[in-house]
């Protein structure tokens, strides 16, 4: 079509059980991240990548296998972010005005990220590259703004998994990557649910990690 | 341990969507079996194995990759096999003396088949090797049943999922393969249900086929 502009990738990524749990329940308060979401992400988190990005380790240690091709990629080419209130911890810190999320002085981000709540607050600025911005926007409305700000590069819809599952419902996601760890949670939220026959509107290929994390994608 | 009986396995293998639904719900007077039932199963009956001892093609025709590997496996060593009512069509046909089940008259198992019900009824001996037995049994006593007329061969769980999952449950298993087609189904019986944690009694391994089909393994 003359004039196009080309189509960049909205793309997600999530790290789901082999019964499709996105989400983890055994959270108590001596350890508030819960030992499932520890086996959930455990071999994303082995990788060099992983260990370099998000937890600042530059010692170079970590997997670099295919686990890790996927977390290189998982930061290549993104231009701004979409995620959920939950994921930036607004839904136990609402009432604090000055929460900044739990993504530390320095976010992995390093884009724009848009969170979305029905609550907005100001822009916050943070080390790094990375600023929040909060709307209260439908999914196509966030998008529009995001791919703005986007600069050219891909949008990641971040989470968590009502924030991916309504994206998806929405037909905006180009590009659906899930690492499956050969797990069963047997509860939690399911990132499958309502989502019937999305694969007719995908190519979809898979690939096993040596961690045995089966890589499933869905590309349109 | 000395004197201790060679153990055999107990086997299962069941066709599941990535949503882990293991039994198909568009099934409709014109399409009794469903749409979805023939995409799960897709890559499986394409096998050569499948055609020749399933449906008797004895043309050499079929796929021959990775997916007829686990077709061929799935037909070596086994000596009898548990099948839920369901599998059997009884549910269906409860009030028929004469059903002979729905898998014509010379079915592919081959050996002794011990169908649960909770109302037995006289054994059929069919064509080619199979004889039906009906139990109304426990998982336990079905395996015994089934163990000592494997004559030290394996002994297959065939389904379907709520018998599988009875099986599982009951710590029975000692190799489960799914072969899992790359479609989400969105509804139906899902093979995972109540079994949380069930990977920590076994190793864990998957591959992936040519036909895109992921086959997890779980073994002990």
């Amino acid at each position: 079509m003359t004039g196009r502009t080309p189509t960049l990738a909205v793309r997600a990524d999530l790290n789901i059980s082999l019964d499709g749990s996105a989400s983890t329940t055994d959270q108590t308060a001596e350890n508030p991240m819960g030992e499932d979401w520890f086996r959930l992400v455990a071999a994303n988190a082995a990788t060099r990548t992983f260990r370099e990005r998000v937890l600042g380790d530059t010692s170079g240690k970590g997997t670099t296998g295919v686990d890790d091709a996927y977390a290189q990629e998982y930061f290549t080419n993104i231009g701004a972010e979409i995620m959920g209130a939950g994921m930036f911890g607004l839904h136990h810190n609402a009432d604090d005005p000055d929460w900044r999320g739990w993504w530390g002085d320095e976010p992995p981000f390093r884009v724009p990220v848009f969170v979305l709540t029905h609550a907005p607050r100001p822009s916050i600025e943070m080390a790094g590259g990375t600023t929040f911005h909060f709307l209260d926007a439908s999914p196509e409305e966030a998008l529009a703004e995001a791919t703005r700000a986007a600069g050219g590069a891909d949008v990641r819809i971040g989470g968590g998994v009502r924030t991916v599952r309504s994206f998806l419902a929405a037909g905006l996601v180009d590009r659906l990557h899930v690492a499956i760890a050969p797990i069963l949670l047997g509860r939690g939220l399911s990132l499958w649910e309502d989502l019937r026959g999305l694969e007719r509107r995908y190519e979809v290929s898979s690939e096993i990690a040596e961690s045995g994390t089966v890589h499933v994608t869905f590309r349109r």
